[in-house]
């Protein structure tokens, strides 16, 4: 037979992990690279939440846990809610996931039949449709711009939505750009979902990695639209692979069928370890990491902006930057392999994200400590001014 | 909007962990269960495996790995196929996973077109369908004989063949029923696939758990079926979540673009420690283990053959009995259900495993102490003698 179903040839691979996997490969040969590629934090877990899976290894605790995980830890979710956004969540609402791409997929799952379109900004993160396309769903590009911070408006769902469109996912702050949705414009995207009778999904997994204002989130807004969640990137997990999903009253059933038939459990070490992330001293260590960033921030962006690169505004969150690169004269993908063979430079192309002036844009990630963002910016300088 | 996808409807729940819910929900109140009801083993993990986790930890290894997993325990597991079964397998065709489970989706998502089916034996493991169903095709159940040891025959899958099946999934050692297949079977059943040019996926993840000779793999009859594998059962990790899949060469590129985008990277922790899995001391316990499964079979068959309970083979693996209540007169949801909430003894209803004289069966999984399984006698007797 050696043939695959017709969904694989659509499927497109998540490029930026292939740039990781050649960028380690030209270190292993010895050269000098400078990381900006990766989306993942370049702290390691905080120790308070590795002494705590520790601990919990040395007790035994290496057996599964319920499907939609340990009831400690949905109870500390719910609770996180309500002292850091000051909403009520009912734990039984609340799904553990392995990574926000197991949330992905639950979601996905209960919510799309064969055919259905869900409405995604692009660019935006390349696995949500890759994830909607197992399921024979299809995630609808809707380009976005600058000009709306990269989001997906009231306008833009209204101009994009199809016969078979039945949502939209959101994330704030998104990935690659960086850019948050305030709680107006949330109010004002739900209003336009609901009045299509449409499902709201947002990605929040950046959540705690702002450095202007919190970021809001949907379920102060409504219960009735869906959030991704992660322990990834504020919390500072992503090797532990767990995330979470907060569903609405009615879908609790179905994703616990879901949950038990795909996952059975989730890493039993791993939510052990998470049971730490909520403790005040685990955060004290998480905003000093977030105060980091936020100098990255603020060193990077104006350097890339002498540069040449185009940032049109300031994100307020995650850890990215999303630079038009116009000004040189050359595709996104040619730039990333030049810089990256030549100059020992990773960054991930916009063709990642989508296909909306994705080859005029690359992503900048500033998972990298502030020596080797000045070293990008020398590099950089030598090549570009 | 308030509706989920029409494959929630149909996608069944995992009975056996409402059954473990309820029997911890009854054992909270103070009440004596016993629990023969979970498919995992009642040791915790083995202290070098944790004891790596732990070490991977301290030295800061929480970072993402790639897509397929560390390239050492590719290797490992690649090595481990060579000095156990004597086959040469390269480590780019194993790609670990999020559990057996995740081993599962992939290979249905690499496979299965909206509206194919594959062959499944019943009874048997019940999240296949499921998982099948996810992705818009069919698990079809073929009714399996005690006569046959419940497993597949070519025969059956010539009568059971449809229009649309493509293929074929399998266990060995079997879940419900502990059943293995022969070097001869699997030879068989792979050139009956081959002759209707269908994909064979072998479950494996009950290998190193058999008790009168090693159980075979499909990989000493052919490099084209795929193979699911785990380290929860023999190697005693349940709570880790983390399998494997072993692809034939043309499907690996595939694999790679679905690996990325469904899970971006595996656990570290459950990585780093699996590498101990492969280590002599681990091999020692584990094996040990083992020799404790079988004596606790050795006593559970023929007290339950004397109780009235119809098991007409021992099976030669697992660590299941699937046996026949037809002596008892009650359904099989009516009977666990009685023993449970009147006389504290946890099993799982057939009907969690298929419809194929689902009623009139129930799984004993002996993962729990001599001393339980001597009690768990004891009680059945005062009640069926």
């Amino acid at each position: 037979m050696r043939r695959w179903a017709a969904r694989i040839d659509e499927i497109e691979p998540f490029r930026v992990v292939e740039m990781l996997a050649r960028a380690r490969e030209l270190e292993a040969q010895g050269r000098n690279i400078l990381h900006l590629s990766a989306g993942e934090p370049d702290f390691s877990t905080p120790a308070p939440i590795c002494e705590a899976a520790t601990a919990a290894l040395a007790a035994g605790h290496t057996y599964y846990t319920p499907a939609a995980g340990l009831s400690a830890l949905r109870q500390a979710i719910a609770s996180w809610y309500h002292s850091h956004y000051g909403v009520e969540i009912a734990p039984s609402r609340i799904f553990l996931t392995p990574g926000a791409s197991g949330a992905i997929l639950l979601v996905a799952g209960l919510l799309i039949n064969p055919g259905d379109g869900i409405l995604l900004p692009d660019p935006g993160y390349p696995c949500n449709r890759q994830i909607m396309r197992l399921v024979e769903g299809e995630g609808q590009l809707v380009p976005v711009l600058a000009a709306d911070r990269y989001q997906l408006t009231p306008a833009a769902v209204n101009a994009h939505w199809r016969e078979n469109t039945v949502g939209a996912m959101v994330a704030s702050p998104a990935n690659p750009t960086g850019e948050m949705l305030d709680l107006n414009e949330l109010c004002r995207l739900w209003r336009e979902l609901q009045r299509r009778d449409g499902h709201l999904i947002v990605d929040e997994i950046y959540h705690g990695l702002e450095y202007e204002k919190q970021a809001p989130t949907i379920l102060s807004v409504t219960q009735d639209a869906f959030v991704v969640n992660s322990f990834s990137k504020y919390f500072g997990m992503t090797g532990w692979r767990l995330g979470w999903l907060v569903a609405p009253d009615w879908a609790v059933a179905g994703l616990e069928k879901l949950a038990q038939n795909l996952f059975i459990s989730l890493s039993t070490p791993a939510q052990y370890g998470a049971l730490a992330c909520f403790e005040p001293a685990t955060l004290d260590l998480l905003n000093e990491r977030r105060d980091q960033f936020r100098q990255r921030r603020d060193y990077l962006l104006p350097q890339l902006r002498r540069l040449g690169f185009s940032i049109p505004h300031t994100p307020a969150g995650g850890y990215y930057l999303y630079a038009g690169i116009e000004k040189f004269g050359i595709s996104s993908e040619q730039f990333c392999i030049q810089l990256l063979e030549r100059h020992g430079i990773a960054l991930t192309p916009g063709t990642d994200f989508g296909s909306h002036l994705a080859d005029r844009h690359v992503r900048f990630a500033y998972t990298t400590s502030m020596p080797a963002l000045e070293q990008t910016v020398a590099r950089l300088q030598k090549l570009y001014l």
